[in-house]
């Protein structure tokens, strides 16, 4: 597996930029950890997704390549795989609801994706899906449930690991679960023996939480959560991974993203957005939990619409 | 004036911090030039003022130190003096109104700085200051116009002139003027002989620019501006070395203002002031002028309001 994540850290390195790692005073004072915030927000196309874009992309044959590649998503995979594919002067095209914000459109336009509408309907989105793919041949690629991608958000961790090896914990957002998946499988191979991978979810879109306590994958009751890059759910490659090697999941509220959010955004000075604040807000909300342990935080992703913020 | 600021950084070290040196690549596209921002957001405090004001209190003879300092500021010069004060164990006394936002005053209160009540004019300021400073024998020391503070706030080019020798331009905010005064002699201990350094004020409160104009200092005969760091006027110390250094003043509007803040928060996805962005507002602006210049663009700092922002 070391081997694996040193050849695909090796792979991307051209695509995807080594993030700053941050500490702050203040938040450490606040809440009497050693902490170290991985800054994905720094990441190209302003996500950690670029990671598993560009290693999922760079994986493929020459012929896969040449016809292209497509998925299905409103958020930060759509801008990275666009980007990622832009780079390596692959076709991109990306299934997006019509009624999808224009900042989101736009960016992937920008990007130099290609924008196939469907309507917000699951049947709509792998009805266009398929019809593209047969069409080109364009090969999908999930943002999250596809190993390569999982190897490639598993190098944030990697980075953070080579730079504080010591680490007791590593905390991450759970959406689809690539990140963390990537990250447990990350901590494995280049943590210490003791280290443990946790998970942050909103209440409010607690499927992994659920199918960690059930044993099987359960979909979302409600997606009624700030944090939009964690209302997906778990897949089939991505929830063994974190059934085997994920310590627990926890639930964080609505008011306690916001509440790390601004945290981070007035102390440390940097713009993240919603998902990438319930890592911090797992920690605050059981810090006793975490008492004298050495924390790496991932903060997920910068992209926020500005016309848009929670605070008040 | 090299061995000047070599001895003004070494002894500023311990309190303010050596802060990054960012690059967009998205911004350089945007604007054909290559550009290094000095991110002074990350800066103890949150700001530029923490170089001066940690110069400033170190400069004092023991006898002073023992009687404390004083300053009258309602912004990022109170944070950075009641800082630096507790640091160095000097009891630190704020004169400010009143009235000021309580975010404001909670800050200083946090850093163990003493709030001295005054009412929101010039005179009651100035009483207020002076009893203080009789009844304790404190020092006052001015947010800008001083010597030592103007030292102390020209180690922030002194850095970035370390890391990139050959910059054509820096770019800095004015307002009271020690961060461009500062600059400026920077520039000339430590710049090639041919760099410029330009200063960026709103249009409403245009004061540096009037000055230069007619030769002496001029006051703001209106301070409308979201740029809440550069409502002051120059100073008999700031003026004549900004007189005799500064290439030029240029003046940009409100709306110029946020949307440069904007581009910085969008982009490099780090929170800045709005005086912060005026640097960056002045550069596109007059973007011809700059074609093919290598351009240092000092962000002074990252004290916002989050309840209060300008975008929609």
């Amino acid at each position: 597996m070391k081997e694996d994540f040193l050849a695909c850290l090796e792979r991307i390195r051209p695509y995807a930029r080594y993030t700053p790692i941050m500490e702050s005073g203040q938040i450490e004072n606040f809440l009497g950890n050693d902490l170290y915030f991985k800054c994905e927000n720094f990441q190209r196309a302003g996500a950690f997704k670029m990671r598993g874009a560009a290693n999922a992309i760079l994986q493929l044959t020459d012929d896969q390549r040449a016809k292209g590649v497509i998925t299905h998503s409103s958020g930060n995979f759509a801008q990275a795989l666009a980007l990622a594919a832009k780079y390596l002067g692959v076709k991109c095209y990306i299934v997006m609801p019509k009624d999808a914000p224009d900042v989101k459109r736009n960016a992937v336009i920008a990007y130099g994706g290609e924008i196939m509408d469907c309507i917000a309907t699951l049947e709509s989105r792998e009805r266009i899906c398929n019809q593209v793919i047969e069409d080109t041949g364009a090969t999908f690629i999930h943002a999250s449930n596809n190993k390569d991608v999982i190897m490639g958000q598993g190098t944030a961790a990697m980075e953070l690991l080579e730079a504080y090896p010591d680490l007791d914990v590593i905390i991450t957002p759970v959406g689809g679960g690539g990140l963390i998946a990537g990250t447990a499988l990350a901590a494995k191979a280049f943590g210490k023996e003791t280290i443990e991978v946790i998970g942050g979810e909103p209440l409010e879109a607690d499927d992994a939480y659920r199918s960690l306590m059930s044993g099987q994958i359960e979909c979302n009751e409600t997606t009624d959560t700030i944090a939009d890059g964690l209302r997906t759910q778990l897949g089939d490659i991505t929830f063994p991974i974190i059934k085997d090697h994920v310590s627990k999941i926890i639930r964080v509220r609505e008011n306690e993203i916001i509440s790390s959010m601004r945290l981070i955004w007035e102390r440390m000075k940097i713009v993240v957005e919603p998902s990438s604040a319930v890592a911090l807000a797992v920690l605050i909300k059981e810090r006793p939990s975490f008492a004298g342990k050495k924390v790496g935080i991932i903060l997920s992703g910068g992209n926020v619409d500005l016309n848009n913020l929670p605070f008040e």
